[in-house]
């Protein structure tokens, strides 16, 4: 997506060889409208698969989620937790690992067994795909469930970190508002 | 706010003596259109206040956030991280301990001083009040920066537990879209 790219190159930061900053609009400023217009054009390239379900990952991808859930007409969010919570029950989780890129960690994130339902249709969607953890895990706790993934919409991926490749042998749609194939001279190349 | 106030008597559990779990529409599930609705109820309580920035705390912060920026046309969202990252260039932030009821433990929250300005109006926001840790340390942030805070907005307070009183001893003026002054019989009062 055009608009997308634009921000990147207008907004975006390279750190080392591979680490793009977008702090400005995506995951520490958030930049609500232009999530708003990612959504909606996520929905147009799915038009007419039936969605009843967003699910996420905290925390940079709830923001994603809410604009989507809202380009879906409203329908609920579940996002991934990483950390324990008294508010949930232990014995009533899915649960899988997820290495985290951005923080050089491994999670273990789940999901309440309540809010992830055999009939739904889910849209996996995050800020980042970069080796496809995360993507993965979620991909990994909807099976748990039972649950059908129609596909999975990024804002910003890094191909060359192999996460599309891994999703698409799941036979997953994959949609990206901005596919980065390299780093090139501190700029990132489309 | 009654919507809210039938939200909880509907959905929400208590479990022990303090906690409230509401995570069917809250803070795992997450109900957006019931967020929209208690933004706009938040934007007319502060009717005629300008308000050019939403700061919260993640994660369950960012949703109400997101609510709250589309409520004031697309104002930008900055949240206080509670983790490092390697998009964070640690000597450029501005830094508060804050403690976690849910989670038990305390962690160095930050905004990065790109992010917080001396010419800033801000709203904070958050999905809980409790004994006020998370506001408090948002209010502290936004006071290192100099910003002007107008007000905290908080979907669920648990008001005997203190977090109003020390916001208001601050001068703060605080909406929230349900007060629980305690729980009887396992209910929640209002």
């Amino acid at each position: 997506m055009k608009f997308i790219e634009d921000k990147i190159l207008q907004d975006g930061h390279i750190i080392g060889n591979d680490i793009l900053k977008v702090d400005s609009f995506l995951n520490h400023q958030i930049d609500y409208s232009f999530l708003q217009q990612f959504a909606a054009e996520v929905k147009r390239q799915f038009d007419g698969v039936p969605v009843n379900r967003i699910v996420t990952i905290e925390a940079s991808g709830i923001a994603v989620a809410c604009a989507m859930a809202e380009a879906y007409g409203g329908i609920p969010i579940v996002f991934g937790k990483k950390q324990k919570s008294k508010t949930v029950d232990p014995s009533n989780v899915y649960s899988a690992s997820v290495n985290s890129f951005t923080h050089g960690n491994t999670a273990t994130v789940t999901i309440s067994k309540r809010y992830l339902n055999a009939d739904d249709s889910v849209l996996i969607v995050d800020d980042f795909l970069a080796a496809g953890s995360a993507s993965l895990g979620l991909y990994d706790l909807c099976k748990q469930a039972g649950a059908n993934v129609v596909g999975v919409a990024i804002v910003i991926e890094k191909v060359f970190q192999g996460g599309r490749a891994k999703l698409k042998q799941l036979g997953l749609k994959v949609v990206a508002g901005a596919s980065i194939t390299a780093f090139s001279d501190n700029k990132p190349v489309f």
